[in-house]
């Protein structure tokens, strides 16, 4: 089974490494020969190659910022090979879902692991990076049922667990699952800028500030494209800081209570 | 060596397995014969004896809720030895320092261990809670050097870092770096709520909704203990996520890339 990667970052190089295994060749492609060279080094590819090759493989992996997809998937799709199953890791599915139902492809398979972090490329990339974290898959009327089967398969192969979520769904979902978490830890390392010193914190700083310095041009492509859902969430997000911050101008202890409550119960559902 | 622990919740449990070691007599006390059982049952103090007794100890730890503590400073103060050095661990300090600076009492230290998690009570304590945390100690004019300097030696036991700060920053300085934390957790954890499924999610979520379900009674003391900063820090945390979503709504990749890349060099200074 050959395995063709396009966009050797942390989530290229990522699969790269957690597919390859005997038996399996995984070729790539990056139009940076730095990204080429860096996956090469770490042996997330068995090769790279141009992307018109890397189009004839079983499957292949678009893992391109999002501002490139669209265009990577035309001239993959004009290249590939007829049983070649296409998938794509963007996080925001509205520019490829409008693609997708457009071209009516069949082999075609949207989907977006949910998984990362805050450092970028293929140096960070790690075959367990894929480990028990959900695969979402979205696939559409056109989409061939075989070819999500054996994408599955795949997925399931680097460790992941797939997961079907409609289409029309993610994006709302993902703005709350990763785009606001993104967004609020920015704010918190931005509000840190005023202390004399941020080291005389505990481990809710440190978890809440993790993700808080992101890769700006990536990530600018990633809260544009999602922005419709983002700002209707963002506009949430302030709501709800500014229940909590009214109720401790009025010194409302049940009302600060009351929040913290409904926060504990939501958590514990969330647990389950 | 004897150390007294008042309340034997998590902090306090924890204070106990960090110091516990042949040489060293920990006692103990909690008004909940419940906590007093479970913190014995986990090995977290030698006996549990009444507050007047646990007041007599070389050192004491003040590990109350913070409704609690200055009622209990007082009650310490009046029954402790001549050498004892009294500390507390409350998360905010305004409270304790008014009673601090009224009082003058030499031996008292004005503490505040940088450590915790979701979790409460004894049953959740650990030995390594402390193990390079921050522990903040911020002495006033009255507060006795010698005092001081024993007391940090007995927090370096634990595998703490004694950190000075102002009380007069303190306050500031937590609001930022744990109670917003905490409230932006919890506005995520409610956010969450309108999701049909939050599993679907990868590690951004994961670390910023950790502490999203933290224990109602003790969270409304201390956000309330702290509302003049809180309130305060709460509205920048507004202002800065209104800034970004106005780039969004407004479309101005600029202003969105500015954002993330101020947070990306605060981020950088902070991990310095």
């Amino acid at each position: 089974m050959t395995v063709g990667i396009v966009g050797l970052g942390l989530i290229g190089g990522s699969i790269g490494l957690a597919l390859r295994e005997p038996g399996r060749t995984i070729i790539g492609h990056d139009p940076s020969p730095d990204a080429e060279k860096t996956a090469t080094a770490r042996f997330c590819v068995d090769q790279t190659c141009p992307l018109e090759e890397v189009a004839k493989a079983d499957f292949v992996f678009v893992a391109a910022p999002p501002d490139h997809v669209v265009e990577t998937l035309e001239r993959i799709m004009r290249h590939k090979g007829e049983e070649t199953v296409v998938t794509d890791c963007t996080s925001v599915k509205s520019d490829v879902m409008e693609w997708a139902e457009r071209t009516k492809e069949p082999m075609f398979v949207a989907g977006h692991p949910m998984a990362g972090h805050e450092k970028t490329g293929a140096a960070y990339a790690s075959a367990w990076m894929f480990r028990n974290a959900r695969w979402i898959l979205s696939p559409i009327k056109p989409t061939s049922k075989p070819a999500v089967k054996r994408l599955e398969a795949v997925i399931k192969a680097m460790g992941a667990i797939p997961v079907r979520v409609d289409a029309s769904a993610h994006d709302r979902q993902v703005a709350i699952l990763s785009h606001v978490p993104h967004a609020l830890a920015a704010a918190l390392v931005l509000m840190g800028e005023e202390l004399e010193r941020t080291d005389v914190s505990g481990g809710s700083w440190r978890d809440l500030t993790r993700v808080g310095g992101v890769d700006p041009g990536l990530w600018t492509q990633i809260l544009r494209g999602n922005r419709r859902e983002l700002t209707r969430a963002l506009a949430d997000a302030e709501r709800h800081l500014a229940e909590l911050r009214k109720a401790l101008e009025e010194d409302d202890a049940e009302a600060v209570r009351a929040f913290l409550e409904r926060a504990r119960a939501a958590k514990r559902k969330q647990e389950v």
